[in-house]
């Protein structure tokens, strides 16, 4: 018998939102004069700029012509996009090379991908967390370390908690789910134990665009953080790319690891098993990063943080314990009731026809507690407050035990 | 210090491809005036099917309105375009189930993703053989069995050398770079040793729509495959699609090993770590396995065959010793004059201005051998044709030692 990866079967059946899909359409089977709401999944629900689309038509529509015909593309990127993102980090005073940034179709990817590079560690991971990060590190069969990020630390993680040793910490500011944002000194802690203790950070910066208090946004904005840190950033949530696929990944030119460059690793990893993301894909990409094409993603954004302040609004009005934050499209809260994140979930799909997130999903540190997102449209946004303001939580509610 | 995997001090410094094309840089930068002749990658060069870019184009622009904008992707493709590789395999009397189909955006990443699902296992690799079966292998720490595929066997591995024990093994078919191709006869003898072993063969079809002798497309018209076989494809090849980006692989239900299954297990990885193929891409996809769209696509393909048949025919004209195939778009054939493969790579670039890949590349078998490709431009082709029947090789040619 060939030996398989055993450690499959410690994952958890279902990722968190195919399950959640799975009872929404159950339910809107069972109910099919219902509507649902769908204040759940990190999926962007606004077009993309008018332009853009545009010019990624123009570029693909090259592809029957004989003249302007291409074929693979580079496996890390063409160099206008990676120039347009070494510019993009400029705005904030971070210089990067372009053979520094590599040109993926997707941060999940990456997240998980780049562990190829690495033997087995002990890896430091928040919870509750992004799954990607958790259930990848187990598939690689790696030591996990659970970090609380609970209310009693304001949901921003510090190493002290930390023996000293050499791990491979992911970290994600502005965090999915929580929405809590490293501040400087607080991200400058984890560089510097990286730093002192050798450890190499994986730091998520998909989110970096709904920044508006004065944080990092780049992990690179830290001095030091070269020395220990790879970037994951993605276009995803920023230009609305869910459904188009381009993101990068920036591993710096000098992290080395016991002889081995994680740079030129990266770069055998991804020429050996990736073929690269579709020129008019970059070029839409490209676009994203323009001064034009910052602000017309921008107004996508605002509208997003809008979405996720009325939906924060009303249930803080309603007495819900809300973490309040301005840096994120998500609304992270306690269930009422002292209800489990699934039995809120099942709550909420059949009481309100409301689709959102059970914490739980996100780790046992999520239990208690629920993820709604301000990606969903403006209209499930406002019907959604509707149905919270006036169906008050019944006291009494009977939890269905099977749920 | 964390672990790295050091197992990537085991690869050559540079992806094969990569080389090919530094040098093929440097000397066009040092001989600015030299028309370069590219026979070398196996990328294709002809223009997409209009028609299939125009459903693209079409889906893409839905990204700009509100009512038909898409995020992200079902990470294992849209039920279309799965419903249509079922119908592409029934022409050939294959039965697949729609959940053992996963779309994805490179036959080249799920070829060394996929071992991901396993421990660490022999593997067996063709030598000479596309090298990402190799590297993969390497950098996921498995021990490797090459089998030789040489002038003496036709090319063509057989099971019999190999001890009865459990593996994973690698079988391309038509091959590449050799052209190569299984008979039933040959295909059910790895089949039948598969299944009594315990083996999975892990087969790559890529080329399959290059095949016109009697010969199997896919391993599952051979009798007990969906017992030891998974099956990756692709429509880079078959549909020009290395620029767009699209292929799938077939996990059969019944594939359980120490009671894990491998289905489970890809989709429950895919979920984690892949994003899934734009829906507009999925669109041109479908195109391609439409009735129109096979006629269209076949027309791109023959192309390719006749310029393969075309260099062929003149590579036998002047006497190369050239493997004869009908089933692929690759020309394999023996470096004249006991040359090396870099050293003929050398000689080419310097004194015909044609780039090719230096078989060695391939693996050690491939050493003084040397592959030309048929996706080349066709005039490129004529015009390589032209130099090679003009300028004869000199018997006494010197090699450079350096290069």
């Amino acid at each position: 018998m060939i030996n398989v990866n055993k450690n499959f079967s410690l994952l958890e059946n279902n990722y968190i939102f195919t399950e959640v899909n799975q009872r929404r359409d159950k339910y809107q089977q069972e109910n099919k004069d219902k509507k649902l709401l769908q204040l759940g999944v990190g999926d962007v629900s606004l077009p993309l700029p008018k332009k853009m689309v545009k010019i990624m038509q123009k570029e693909l529509k090259k592809q029957c012509g004989k003249k302007h015909f291409r074929g693979y593309p580079p496996e890390n990127g063409y160099d206008f996009l990676k120039n347009a993102i070494v510019d993009y980090y400029k705005r904030r005073n971070v210089i990067l090379q372009k053979d520094e940034i590599f040109i993926s179709n997707g941060a999940g990817c990456d997240v998980g991908n780049l562990l190829d590079l690495f033997g087995l560690n002990k890896v430091v991971i928040q919870n509750p967390t992004y799954p990607a990060y958790y259930d990848s590190s187990i598939i690689a069969g790696n030591e996990i370390i659970l970090l609380s990020a609970t209310k009693e630390n304001n949901y921003i993680l510090s190493p002290d908690e930390l023996e000293f040793d050499s791990y491979l910490i992911y970290l994600c500011s502005p965090n999915n789910p929580t929405g809590a944002t490293f501040d400087y000194a607080s991200l400058k802690k984890w560089v510097d134990f990286a730093n002192k203790t050798k450890s190499i950070i994986i730091f998520d910066c998909a989110y970096e665009s709904f920044i508006e208090d004065n944080c990092p946004h780049f992990i690179y904005e830290i001095e030091g953080a070269k020395n220990c840190a790879i970037e994951i950033a993605s276009f995803s949530k920023t230009a609305g790319f869910t459904g188009i696929r381009c993101s990068y990944s920036v591993f710096p030119k000098n992290l080395n690891i016991d002889g081995l460059n994680l740079n030129s690793m990266w770069n055998r990893r991804q020429c050996t098993k990736f073929n690269g993301v579709p020129y008019f894909i970059q070029k839409g990409a490209c676009y994203a990063l323009s001064s034009d094409g910052i602000l017309e993603c921008k107004k996508n954004i605002i509208t997003y943080k809008e979405n996720a302040f009325l939906i924060k609004q009303c249930l803080k009005e309603q007495k819900y314990d809300v973490l309040d934050t301005n840096n994120s499209p998500y609304v992270w809260f306690k269930c009422p009731n002292n209800m489990s994140s699934w039995e809120y979930f099942d709550y909420l799909l059949n009481e309100y026809q409301i689709v959102g997130i059970p914490g739980i999903g996100f780790g046992s540190g999520g239990e208690n507690y629920f993820r709604f997102s301000g990606f969903a449209k403006r209209e499930d946004i406002v019907e959604a407050i509707k149905r919270i303001k006036t169906k008050k939580i019944p006291p009494n509610y009977e939890v269905n035990p099977k749920s």
